[in-house]
């Protein structure tokens, strides 16, 4: 291992903060909530509601309005991020009520209906806080960068691939961009992107809007086209004696499109096995990639931020660029052997939503070490997402941010 | 129009009757359900849960048990199919509560909380019933062959294409075979498969197991490996003056995986044009098609097999086989030009859940139309799927079926 600082257990210890963070993110905003105020009345149906249906809906304060038939409730709340807003039951069995102003993006959120925490049967359903749960987007001012255009569009690919470590296949998407599929000559450079803790592999395609992201960035020459893998940190079988044995489960039942069986608990070493060992070769063999350390980088947001400055500094002959979104950073003196990594690693990207600077939990100060990477003669970004928190418009961000950097000639 | 007795108005009712039948499926079975009877206790959670949950449970006599921590609800209950079935709260706090028994398969269901219907925390989400709910797997006898296994797999694409007909992008899936991504020079069949009513394109490649059919089919050399297409019959924009317009849509939210934005009305022209004049070009123009009729093929259930019986006779150059699953059946005189239809069409298909037939709303007896075909000369297969009904069960067996019998030269 050529990151000496960063034990196992502190990893873990940070995930568990981060998994916690995600279930209370941070909502802190000028504007005041009380019962009395009078929101905007120009509120619109979130963007991510399900086909047809009106509620949740926002208004021009970003503030979140829900309603709920549920005639003989006693009490219904609206929980996001762990606050919670009382709604209130009109003469006709229906409750409405409203949040504080929220940050542009999106926000996982749950209904609270007599002490029942359940999903708000108007919205998509999203996977966060280790369970599928409802989801609302806030407009934002720059939401054009992750919309559906008329441009030409990728492919969101579910794969399956056989791990030889956890003995059983394995779920993961693939971005291809446009053009892979009908220019068959063509050879791409591969970024891995990790999900954050208490979520999986759906997260970048889904409310990351990856694929959206990387349309709208190559249709405007902004960014080279590159295949993205988004695999599944918490591998199945590493608590239960992960790597004794190399038998594929002969019949195993797995839903597509919407998450996986069983419960998994997060292996740091288990994951980084599968990646390099499993993940990466099967990429290699089953893609037209460029297969080699010049055309493969890794990235991750949070807990995946952090399997990133794990993984990457541990096997420099892998990839050359990496990206941590709110995920920590790389101190000179976390690295064991500087010299190979400034000579390998060609940009190391940190991020963080600008609510999260001061509150840093990761140790150290992001924008100091990056600084310190830069001085030592290492490519070394920084940015800061204005207004957001630990969510993922601060991630959207870093990867529109990140892909123009990546694999440049 | 070949098909001259089916008019837009006897489809749209048919249709309309179709969707009331998804949110009603009939369970009727053997074994007696009284509130005092003891259910088997060899409960195991389905095998569609939420990572590491549970709930709900699937006991031998296929019933499912239901759990709740809702400390002050006054009634919990579990409805599947329309069906209610009291949940009891336990000293802590803890509602459970247990089903009569079910089919063989999947099946939606929700809870529903003081009068509100809502999705069950513990399960994965599966559109049906015109919204995103839960989903409860009871294990068949058969399930080996809807199984994910340690064979080759396709991959399950989620495509956007531009449809000129509704000005915008449209989301469809597309399941490409094992081989398809590394044998490059490889050209295949495509079957276009459409969904039923109240569903929508992620149906057959989720609940339906689409991918896991056809790579354990392929895998045994029981079919030959082709494409699937699955689109989406609602058709956006159909309902405010579809076609009046070719302006693509500049900017248009949309949700990655998880379904689509604003609300759908189904059109059924306005579906043939998109599929006829929009998607089978962008498909056979962006993967590795073999493009021309006698290399196409058309499935649906329910309004899909609708769909299909309606569109394929008026597209003869178009389609060389149809399946027709829980969605009526083509008699000798419903076709303009019976000879035409006869040269053309090499394979109809037709297939019911058992529990269906006897109580058949879309018009004449099935079988005896499909004898009626074969009399007449026409490749024409009969398929009843034991001890099933309106449900995904039927339709899986009736894709098992089918799918051998497609592009055999």
């Amino acid at each position: 291992m050529a990151a000496k600082k960063l034990t196992m257990k502190k990893i873990l210890a940070a995930c568990l903060l981060i998994a916690a963070n995600l279930t209370a993110t941070a909502q802190t905003n000028s504007i005041a909530s009380s019962p009395d105020e009078k929101p905007a009345d120009d509120w619109k149906p979130s963007s991510i509601n399900q086909s047809g249906k009106q509620y949740p809906q926002v208004n021009s304060e970003r503030r979140v309005r829900a309603r709920l038939v549920a005639p003989s409730a006693q009490s219904v709340q609206l929980d996001i991020g762990g606050k919670k807003y009382p709604l209130t039951k009109g003469d006709d069995n229906v409750w409405t009520g409203f949040s504080a102003p929220q940050d542009e993006g999106f926000h996982y959120y749950q209904l609270n209906i007599d002490g029942a925490a359940v999903p708000d049967p108007g919205s998509l359903y999203f996977y966060g806080a280790s369970r599928w749960g409802s989801g609302v987007e806030i407009p934002a001012h720059d939401e054009d960068f992750y919309a559906l255009k008329n441009v030409p569009h990728g492919q969101l690919r579910e794969v399956f691939f056989f791990s030889k470590n956890a003995g059983k296949n394995l779920r993961c998407f693939v971005y291809t961009p446009p053009g892979y599929e009908t220019e068959s000559a063509a050879r791409y450079p591969v970024l891995y992107l990790q999900h954050g803790g208490g979520e999986d592999e759906t997260g970048w395609g889904s409310q990351g809007r990856t694929p959206f992201i990387m349309d709208n960035l190559i249709a405007d020459g902004k960014s080279k086209p590159f295949i993205i893998v988004m695999a599944n940190s918490y591998v199945p079988g590493a608590d239960f004696g992960f790597g004794s044995t190399n038998q594929p489960a002969q019949s195993e039942k797995y839903s597509r499109g919407i998450g996986g069986p069983g419960g998994r608990r997060y292996n740091p070493a288990a994951f980084a096995r599968v990646l390099i060992e499993d993940l990466i070769p099967f990429v290699d063999a089953n893609f037209r990639t460029l297969a080699d350390q010049p055309h493969r980088a890794m990235a991750g947001l949070s807990m995946g931020g952090m399997q990133t400055r794990s993984i990457a500094p541990a096997n420099l002959d892998k990839f050359l660029h990496i990206g941590i979104f709110s995920g920590g950073s790389i101190a000179t003196n976390d690295v064991a052997d500087f010299g190979a990594f400034k000579e390998k690693m060609k940009l190391v990207f940190v991020s963080y939503g600008s609510r999260e600077l001061g509150n840093n939990r990761m140790g150290g100060d992001p924008k100091a070490s990056v600084e310190a990477l830069k001085t030592a003669g290492v490519n070394a970004q920084f940015y800061v997402s204005p207004d957001t928190a630990h969510e993922w418009q601060s991630w959207r961000r870093s990867l529109h941010e990140f892909a123009p950097l990546l694999f440049k000639d």
